[in-house]
């Protein structure tokens, strides 16, 4: 791991516990809060003190340690029972990547397998699970950089970098990459409403690397490709269908589209932890929608008029038709389908 | 015109002077502002005190009236001067929307055939103008509202309103006439980012009328589209060149893509006075970009990272072949072209 390309790291452990950059307060505050118990991070999970689908299985990985911890201690008889219990209020916390299902099951086989006191073997298994995140990132990185002409410039959208996943980043993993390569003429990212990953955490990643980023309204981006300023769209992925299709941050189905009308190609970046195989498609998976205010009001003020309503949906589903390139660390997959998804190796990151 | 339909109004004229609705400020507070020269309606027009191509065309006239009644009392010989150069002050106080540069050129018109008191003669002139404004858009919301079918629902973006226009406004002109004729299941508005027209103004201004309407992130469009949850997507424009590209609000153009790939069809509502028959095609119109803080700062705020700059193109050009209908006072065109367009009537509407 390069170090110098991976300058900021937002879950940290520590014999205190878990340590989580606030990303609600990004760019603003560079805050870390502490957790004890597992409860306590699933709320910050469906809270967004950390977001992300890589990000999010690490952190589940960690509150499980937390939970064996905590129970152990407690009650050093029955305390499978209460850390099966927190592994399921980790699970409900966020619907829609399946990284954090995938990332506990590992838990559980690891807690499956632990003796009497398993506080030591969970803490090596999400330790692991963190480290080959970071591994997988930088793999993906250089595998999509690979595919990158020299000066092209590319748009992202959300935040899909270091803050999202163990370290890195998997599309600013590639766009580090491509950057370092001296492949990028520019770099641009949708500011993502409505949490604003793009402006807030996307722009603040990217230029602590010294990366220049240019930010746009995220209906800008048709635009951007009329007038022929950007060869690739790069993001993440939430969870990837058996079929490629991708669910990803509300928006990326809209530049998919985009992409396609203009001949822009689009690289969805996800390790093989993000796709679910028990999923035949897209259209089947749950898609969260949160709460209204998150589009009515910004930072805590009211932007929209009294009495206006909202539909909040934050992620969408991009058909695998509509993907050029999946790139997975176990190699980049062109014009992704069920059959080469399925070549793809199975690794423990399947989810059971 | 029909008051019941048209419960706001931007754009007051009294024996005082010019009265503009401070559109900054709405949702928050509804404040007008006085005007009495039109050294200040051009900083009001830049700074978007008022905005929308009809309402800009609209305000810039009884800016001339202002002219006209200051400089005929400063200096009694020599006034005319004065008001050519106030006229080209106005004129160059925002780029994209032809309907400045149109009423401009009617009030210049009028000021050549006026006599030596010529504030009676331009008031009347840009009254008619403010109330033919009304008028075209009463009949385009007849028109237009005529192509929807029962049961639809229906995206707008920006505000395309009584706020954009002399009143009644175009898009949601075809959106109150088709609403009270019970045609509409819903009204859906994007937030319109930068500057947030359709959280702040559209909101505002249909549930004044009370007609419901539900916001979302303007990257949401697409997933409300593949979930077959809308049928039309209703705009104003700020410029339709010959061959009928439509220039408008930025997102305008990403929609009718998303559009065209989902088979939902693209209305565009603009009176003759934003046609401009000089201009061949979208390409060749200057493009407004606006300060990068409109898309780095909320009310105020800095909300992205420091150090991150921002594109901020405020219109963008979709062209002719993207839109189903172009609905005018004179008549719908489906599937403009050059010839369908330039057999619409020749009003004195045609800038000169």
């Amino acid at each position: 791991m390069n170090d110098q390309n991976n300058a900021v790291s937002a879950i940290h452990w520590t014999e205190a516990g878990l340590s989580l950059l606030d990303q609600r307060r990004l760019p603003d505050e560079e805050t870390y809060l502490q957790f004890n118990d597992a409860a306590a991070v699933a709320a910050a999970i469906r809270e967004m003190v950390v977001r992300g689908a890589p990000a999010i299985g690490i952190t589940a990985a960690y509150a499980v340690v937390l939970a064996a911890r905590r129970h152990v201690m407690v009650s050093p008889r029955e305390w499978q029972a209460g850390v099966l219990q927190d592994i399921q209020l980790l699970a409900a916390a966020r619907p829609t990547a399946v990284n954090l299902v995938w990332a506990l099951a590992r838990m559980r086989r690891c807690l499956a397998a632990a003796g009497s006191n398993p506080v030591a073997a969970l803490l090596d298994e999400a330790r692991r699970i963190h480290a080959e995140d970071i591994a997988a990132n930088q793999r993906m990185g250089e595998a999509g950089a690979a595919l990158i002409d020299k000066g092209s410039a590319v748009l992202t959208h959300c935040n899909a970098g270091a803050l999202a996943t163990g370290g890195y980043g998997t599309a600013l993993g590639v766009i580090r990459s491509a950057w370092a390569a001296g492949k990028l003429r520019h770099v641009y990212a949708g500011e993502t409403r409505p949490w604003l990953q793009g402006a807030r955490l996307t722009a603040w990643e990217l230029l602590r690397d010294d990366i220049p980023v240019t930010l746009l309204s995220d209906s800008a981006a048709s635009l951007l490709m009329q007038q022929d300023h950007v060869q690739w769209v790069i993001v993440g992925a939430d969870r990837v269908a058996a079929n490629g299709d991708v669910v990803n941050k509300i928006g990326t189905y809209q530049l998919a589209v985009a992409c396609r009308y203009h001949g822009v190609r689009m690289m969805v970046v996800a390790p093989l932890s993000t796709l679910d195989r028990g999923m035949p498609n897209g259209q089947q998976v749950t898609l969260e929608e949160r709460s209204p205010d998150e589009v009515l009001q910004l930072a805590g003020r009211r932007i929209a008029a009294p009495g206006a309503t909202a539909w909040n949906p934050v992620f969408d589903v991009t058909p695998a038709g509509l993907v050029d390139y999946l790139v997975t660390e176990a190699g980049v997959v062109a014009l992704p389908d069920s059959e080469k998804l399925a070549a793809l190796p199975v690794s423990q990151s399947d989810p059971q």
